[in-house]
């Protein structure tokens, strides 16, 4: 019995052991089924593209498994098959440009190939395969090159592959040339019938549109631009630090909102560009301005680049002494309130796509409150001189009451971090008008 | 002759119109060519790439080519083509990956597949279809819908596609299991020929690191930023506008270096991804911890919003008056060229992977000039009243000569555009303090 004490304290550590990597396991399976649940029901739009996915893979695996048309895997089916896997994409316009690319890809290497081959097949038996290994490597490394230059990548970067690919494939292939227009045929007639699902699928299954998703962003953005601007007004001239934990974590929330706008610039690209193979939908014609997209982006991320110095300033260590945020606590707050008013009517003109007729008076409004801020912070040294009790009795005292009215009260440096956040909200609307700009163009455009 | 003379003018504007469009297709393709050729010129390990898939290509393609082992197109050489078009990647790290998730995501699927054909196989022959279809519908939605969750999007998307990919193939096929088996067999080797003949040829030939690029990319960038802060602030300061076209040009072109650094986080992240594929090679280990490189890069970031706030500034129409600038250029430059040291000593931290011996040197050196700079703004004031000569006399006049030296002389709206640049120097050094930090846990981490 002394040898087993030990014996089973060391089965049971080893029990207590597995028990603990598969509770662990288990619950790192659940956190992330949790994970992945709640972004299912915050983004349902995905959910609908996953279940469109699998729609058009059973019907179109179906199709092929119930007529015995071909023979074995690795024919015709497959090519089916795998258009549909490889070309289905989240937005109709990805899908789109996928599946134009693929055809032209294939087509235009398909006929390269057969060109290639035919040369071969005229030339003595022991040269073929350097002809044929020399075209593949000249053609596939220009092809693969074309792939870094960014008008290409932005465009035809899988047809690029595409081409690639097929283009080997033909040469690979040691068929007679006859039986290559036949194989090319059927190839060509399987990917069409691959593309032609995944279009009719994704097109009228719920279709999700790039330029819709690129639209909604930026109305998202601006909305998240005005949040973030009077969140981190609001918090940096607050008074009272009674406030629950809740309210912080929303107000952290809007706060943060700008960090979005700010990383927000390769999807706003990768959408433009595939909203551009869209068919008119919704109120968007076919030829929408969508590169004009961009340069809202651009001007908002110019903007949010400034909030984000506001926001860190009010995280500094060096604050202005807390009577002197108070004289321009609502001025600034105006200013403030005026500004993200600007934002959120560019935010509606973009949802109705038409010339706010409000949007001059609204700007005029914002330039007031700037001027105001500008005259607060003038006359910020009389005003503390004034309103400093003890300080206007020693001035009675004095013969040179003019003299002692001049700001020494305040040092420089006590001024400063107040005088730059001010300065910063004042770029900011300089900036936001850069933002209105680039909204009206739209709007003209789209008209 | 009267019919004749317009209708020769008509083909002459025919053919003026030809040729006009020949000249500008021409100089399209051109200009084209041009493009690219610059781009091969100033990025040769790109073309070095485009060489290695040629060659990875023809190799595979004449070893199929040589071979009789097929029966015709779609046989098992396809497989082999397809994946090193589809594997081959720009760099190690990148191929890697894939090569991985194509292999894992075959074989996952491979028998997943061969199992649910097993089950479909032992049921009645009508409902065969019906389980197929439905499997194949809810496999492909929750892979699909996996490519949507961040943490596998970041490693796992390429697998999971062909994880849908293979299993709709198996599913396809009319075969025996038996025969299956075979079939897998074959898939499986030929995937193997074409990842090893990428893996061998990206690695031994020039290899590409992700790692290094990363590493090479965050070092430019510390570079680019310390030349944008000096270039932003000799800007600023310059007192004579007789300045070549030249210089202006490379003087921009410094400048804006830091929206390279506001706009690599997507590159950052996915060389970061990559990277962690890589083995071990250069002085980086295999467990080289690059995710603090994405640290390092958000400090950039952080910084170089800054930057754009203060370049936003310089180009402001609000500016200082010219004899206030010149009062602080001085300790301003100081403290950006204090600055730009810091950034690069940095640099070459990151280069050697070592702690530096000089950085708390540097910093500290950095934070002398900061106070430097926040006395000179404090005595700003005092400092002007005594340098302008018709005051200092008129104050001799007067009795209360301690009066009449309180800064009156400068309107705050004034100092304000110049002090807020200050602030913003001054915020620029905090901000550099968390590059180095963040510089400082690799140091530590990577050695």
């Amino acid at each position: 019995s002394e040898i087993l004490v030990p014996e089973s304290g060391a089965v049971n550590r080893v029990c207590l052991g597995i028990k603990g990597l598969v509770v662990g396991f288990v619950l790192k399976i659940w956190r992330f089924l949790e994970k992945a649940w709640n972004l299912g029901v915050s983004e349902p739009k995905k959910v609908i593209h996953c279940v469109k996915v699998g729609m058009a893979l059973s019907i179109v695996s179906l199709f092929y498994y119930m007529r015995p048309l071909y023979e074995g895997v690795g024919g015709n089916a497959m090519w089916a098959v795998m258009t549909v896997v490889v070309v289905f994409e989240y937005t109709v316009g990805a899908t789109l440009c996928k599946c134009i690319n693929r055809a032209t890809g294939t087509f235009l290497a398909g006929s390269l190939g057969i060109g290639v081959h035919w040369v071969a097949s005229q030339s003595d038996e022991k040269i073929q395969p350097v002809i044929l290994g020399i075209s593949v490597f000249l053609l596939a490394s220009a092809a693969t090159f074309s792939r870094f230059i960014p008008s290409v990548k932005a465009r035809f970067d899988y047809g690029a592959m595409i081409f690639i690919l097929t283009f080997s494939l033909v040469s690979v292939s040691g068929y007679r040339v006859d039986k290559l227009f036949d194989y090319a045929h059927q190839r060509l007639s399987t990917i069409a019938i691959g593309t032609s699902i995944c279009i009719i699928i994704s097109m009228l299954l719920c279709p999700i549109w790039a330029g819709d998703e690129l639209h909604r962003l930026t109305i998202r953005n601006l909305k998240k631009l005005a949040d973030s601007l009077d969140g981190c007004v609001t918090e940096y001239f607050k008074e009272d630090e009674t406030e629950s934990i809740n309210e912080k974590d929303t107000n952290n929330n809007n706060l943060q909102g700008y960090k979005c706008v700010l990383n927000s610039k390769a999807t706003e690209e990768s959408m433009a560009n595939f909203a551009r193979w869209e068919p008119a939908h919704g109120h968007f014609n076919f030829r929408h301005p969508w590169k004009q997209y961009l340069k809202i982006g651009a001007a908002m991320r110019n903007c949010a680049c400034c909030i984000e110095t506001l926001n860190g300033r009010i995280n500094s260590e060096i604050q202005a002494p807390e009577f002197l945020k108070r004289h321009l606590s609502d001025v600034c707050k105006r200013l403030s309130s005026h500004s993200s008013i600007v934002l959120e009517e560019m935010a509606t003109t973009m949802k109705t796509m038409r010339k706010s007729s409000k949007i001059d008076l609204l700007v005029g409004e914002m330039n007031f409150a700037v001027e105001d801020l500008q005259n607060a912070l003038e006359s910020l040294p009389k005003q503390l001189m004034i309103s400093s009790p003890l300080l206007a009795i020693e001035a009675s005292n004095d013969a040179k009451e003019e003299l002692i009215m001049k700001p020494i009260l305040i040092p420089l440096m006590d001024i400063l971090p107040l005088a730059t956040v001010v300065t910063l909200l004042i770029e900011i609307t300089v900036r936001i008008e850069g933002i209105v700009d680039a909204v009206e163009e739209l709007a003209d455009q789209a008209e």
